[in-house]
């Protein structure tokens, strides 16, 4: 039987249809790959743009089915148009995202449709980027770094008082640091949301973005992850930071983490299973002094995953560094960033991007390690 | 049969999910109301910050229901964690958004559940703003008019040069203005996308965000639709610029506009269909000689609709002012925004926000309706 892959969504938020697409919308609209053809059904508002701008096959009116349909019905739903356009084409398989409406699902089973859940991400190949998305990404990281760097100059010439950092005459705090991050990279075309300044009790919640002032002799983890506005890639990294000598404490987590870095980095490669590099930096981390347990009510330790693949998603789910046995392969575009938070010292994470190859990885650009500012 | 309205998802994708935890996530989680209480399941990572910041009645803990869970099975699904969840309150009846995931919803029905769409958006309450909702809008809507009347200066600044517009040395493009735009909203903490900057050509395709350089004597669409990254309330205002003198057809154009657009501020109140609005714009353009109809393959005149409700989403469907007979009720928040289009002379729009009364509306905040900056 013949089968189509469908989807019916808006492409600025189904990362699978602008993949498949390469074109932006708003609105929800039909997209099939059927026979090896990739088709678009547009309404009238967009169907000259879907024409210039879409890379597919064919790009179909709606309006042309809406006309047909009205033949059999007055008013025909969105489901009788669907159903209008497979009918003509002879489609009674689909193969939709997990993540379709049930709704949607339930209307196109009523009409005799065998509905298959796909896999998810819907493209698998997506995990395996081509040479222009590398190319995207790394141009993403790029952007990014330059802005980490931009954090460490403000950091550099913050003046210490007290328990402050004073910067251009004022207190610097978290808040501020971000909207410095997030408007240098809106200056460079870039999207960033949730961006993490966290120092101090904050960083020690790798999920917090970070409140109130930023503290010397602390630790200020800067985790920015920003969407390219033109190429919808995004890059991602982390640095830590430490405006002052920092405690002997923090600086020996430091060190630990920045080798366990190195470690993930030295073991990835197509073929290795994730799971066998977290062990591996959990272990090291363990064996460190730095155990991953529960205190008073609490995760300390290494209590996230070493890295997640990262394209036009800033998490590609589910393909992940941790402990789950998701195996790389060639072509993957991975984080790795392990961490170590307990609430006595702080948090540390360092974060880069790799590229996976057969025998190891590239790092997609890069930036000092370097903890301490003084 | 107890009921719950569960929902699975993102709080920054789902605005249901969050209108109903004001809890910001990026990661799906657990939430549910049973019995007029809310509760949410959280994992470790997000339980603390939820029992902090979610405005629910229970944060409930996932690793808790884990281990009951892996009892029975060594690694049961999050399909599994769901129903020991149900099974525990005695939960069998499951009203769900209309775009939850098929797959979850197999699953579910798998498992014995009765399965029922529930209504969109969610939470109905949504269209009804509250006087903090209506403030929230307010504080966005006067964020975009400070940024159009930046951008009116910009205009206004630049010089006539030919064709262009020289703006400190440079030709102003939509791509500049629109980057300015972005740039100087999210320095207020607002994020902006897809904002729009169309001048001649694209200004006739509503869905263009524009791109090249802008011309003088030409009409210039600034559309502007921010995010305020604080209550997550979108603003959303259009005003159509000319600078330099408009040609007459393009004055006419505007002035009718405006005209219209005034007729639909004045015609909104709890009540009245949308479509009469709708209809009555259209019927007014049509006598001044604006007809709306195919030409030569694409729409012209007035083809999109009047206006859309605001408030979490930049457009929360259905409720539409348009064809379709949605009948506005107090605390709406609406956008009232004719427009013209024709290949010929441009396109013209101009967008305000209302809130809905008994008697009529308020508009909220403001700025000056001119074409020409001379």
């Amino acid at each position: 039987m013949a089968k189509a892959h469908f989807i019916y969504d808006t492409s600025n938020k189904n990362a699978d249809l602008y993949y498949a697409t390469k074109f932006m919308a708003g609105d929800p609209f039909i997209f099939f790959q059927f026979k090896g053809k990739k088709y678009m059904v547009m309404n009238d508002l967009e169907v000259d743009r879907a024409k210039k701008e879409a890379k597919v096959d064919h790009v179909l009116s709606l309006t042309h089915f809406r006309k047909i349909a009205e033949k059999r019905s007055s008013y025909p739903s969105k489901y009788d148009l669907m159903h209008e356009i497979f009918q003509d084409l002879g489609v009674k398989h689909l193969i939709m995202p997990q993540e379709s409406s049930f709704l949607l699902v339930d209307e196109m089973r009523q009409r005799g449709y065998l509905v298959e859940a796909g896999p998810a991400p819907f493209f698998q190949e997506r995990y395996q980027k081509t040479k222009e998305e590398r190319k995207y990404i790394e141009q993403s990281q790029k952007v990014v770094f330059s802005t980490i760097r931009m954090v460490r100059d403000v950091l550099q010439k913050s003046r210490i008082k007290g328990n402050r950092l004073v910067y251009k005459g004022k207190a610097l705090s978290s808040e501020a640091v971000r909207s410095m991050i997030d408007v240098y990279l809106m200056e460079k075309g870039f999207i960033a949301q949730e961006t993490i300044v966290s120092c101090g009790k904050d960083s020690v919640d790798p999920h917090s973005v970070g409140h109130g002032l930023l503290k010397p002799h602390s630790s200020i983890i800067v985790d920015i992850f920003p969407k390219s506005g033109k190429t919808q890639y995004y890059g991602d990294a982390t640095r830590t930071f430490c405006r002052g000598k920092a405690p002997d404490g923090l600086k020996r987590m430091y060190a630990t983490v920045k080798k366990g870095q190195e470690m993930g980095l030295g073991m990835v490669k197509a073929g290795i299973s994730g799971k066998k590099i977290h062990d591996a930096i959990t272990t090291f981390f363990t064996n460190q002094g730095f155990p991953t347990r529960e205190q008073k009510g609490r995760m300390v330790g290494f209590f996230h995953g070493t890295g997640h693949s990262i394209g036009l998603e800033v998490h590609e789910e589910p393909a992940r560094i941790n402990k789950s046995d998701y195996r790389l392969r060639a072509g993957n575009v991975f984080s790795v960033e392990p961490g170590l938070y307990y609430p006595a010292i702080g948090g540390v994470r360092i974060e880069d991007l790799v590229y996976i190859t057969k025998g190891g990885c590239e790092i997609l650009s890069g930036y000092p390690k370097k903890l301490e500012i003084i």
